[in-house]
């Protein structure tokens, strides 16, 4: 980074299984870090699904990995209540998957607005209301939910929670307790209010701590996230921020790279995370 | 768009010249607004310069369309003084072809960070220093300036004012005399605090209104854009809102469309923005 920069410690480094999911089942990623000595995991439900939930649960706590989320819970809004209903289904199994593999938190991605619809403001009551029944199951069980605030150019389709100011005004709104946010900083890095909503956020509301980069120019809205240190966000300055806040957990990596990294060798890209986290964030 | 949608005013549509600029030079843009009754124009700097300014200028005024903005100044931030200057150079010259087009305003695309920085901070206060010193020039010789806030997707690159809270920030520092904003639905749809930002605007602020549409899915981050009414955004909406604080002025048309409406027949494309223009916006 610069001659100033502190290296963070290595054991916060968390791996989110997406980062080598072309290349890996998750019986290979967990195996993968614990040989490269990465202490944290993020799994994805469908990787889970993939080898088997008690199978996954086992193999992570054999490997003394600690799971820093669960991806993921959400996708709320829906066309009629039957759908709503549903989605509320799936995240009640969701709450349960991130119990039995020992997440600290599931991380919702809380979806945008209905197809066909123009509706935005609907879809965040639809949000609101999703997760408010949702809080009734996750805290009596005591999982905790992360609602993660997505780039603006997934407002339509994935998130219509796109500032860390809207997460914070649902936090006000729904009660901090098992309820926080999964700050990405791929997601929030060019917001002139983020130091502000960091500090509106504080520790109990800081749930996690996403790394990657935005590259210049990206190609692809979805599948073209950059390796730490290869683009222009100030990672090293976030992340002192959130520690500013009494933040100390895992520092997640989570790239969708198509065209770069789900092309490489798994374990180049495992070392290549172990490299960067250190010099880059 | 629905049942209870009251049409804009079919004159009131003005064609920002992007929108048909892989078909025609400008004088063809122009003598085709004409043929289509279409009152407004917005050209861009590259457009003009191909014709000469002075034909283009003519042109126009022989065809009675109205200038709507002036496409574009800014690119402020540079990496050394000497860059600086010669933006701020090249700013002077948008504003003197600006006023002899007979332009509203000037539309400014502020810049992002320059090449190797990750100072997004740092690339806002150059962006504010440069409009300051424009602000002298453009002041004195009478040509409004309008920021526009662009999609939080070229902060790093292209524009690192992303909302129109930040746009509403600078003209509260810089004030209000010759400075305002052009707000572009495609840019701050998403944006849970638009409507107080539009408010807190009012109609001194907002100087240009630019519609199209985000499509689902976007497959390219610049050359993607819709036309109003085949994609999400509410225009119809955001037209009620600014015409709420008593903005009367044109709506926009600007599409960049590499695939898509760049490749259709310039008529076609104007008669599909006139019609959409009435039944979405």
């Amino acid at each position: 980074m610069n001659a100033l920069h502190t290296p963070p410690p290595a054991e916060k480094l968390s791996l989110n299984t997406a980062t080598v999911k072309t290349q890996w089942r998750l019986d290979q990623i967990i195996e993968g870090c614990a040989r490269h000595d990465i202490r944290g995991i993020s799994p994805w439900r469908d990787q889970v699904a993939e080898i088997g939930l008690s199978r996954a649960a086992k193999m992570i706590r054999d490997h003394g990995l600690s799971v820093t989320g669960y991806c993921r819970g959400g996708m709320f809004p829906a066309i009629d209540k039957a759908g709503q209903l549903a989605a509320l289904d799936d995240n009640y199994r969701a709450v349960d998957e991130a119990l039995e593999i020992g997440a600290a938190c599931l991380v919702l991605v809380v979806g945008g607005m209905p197809k066909g619809s123009k509706d935005i403001d609907g879809a965040r009551q639809q949000v609101h209301d999703g997760i408010a029944s949702l809080l009734q199951y996750s805290r009596k069980v005591g999982m905790p939910l992360a609602i993660e605030p997505l780039h603006p150019m997934y407002a339509a389709d994935r998130a219509c929670v796109n500032t860390m100011a809207y997460a914070n005004d649902l936090c006000d709104v729904l009660g901090d307790d098992g309820f926080g946010i999964a700050l990405d900083v791929y997601h929030v890095w060019w917001d002139p209010d983020l130091r502000n909503q960091i500090r509106r956020a504080g520790k109990q509301r800081l749930l996690a701590f996403h790394i990657c980069d935005w590259l210049v120019p990206t190609t692809d809205l979805l599948l073209d996230r950059g390796m730490m240190g290869d683009g222009v966000i100030d990672i090293a300055g976030l992340r002192t921020a959130v520690e500013a806040e009494g933040y100390s957990g895992f520092h997640e990596v989570e790239i969708f790279s198509a065209a770069n990294w789900w092309k490489r060798s798994p374990d180049e890209v495992l070392l290549t995370c172990k490299q960067r986290h250190l010099e880059c964030c």
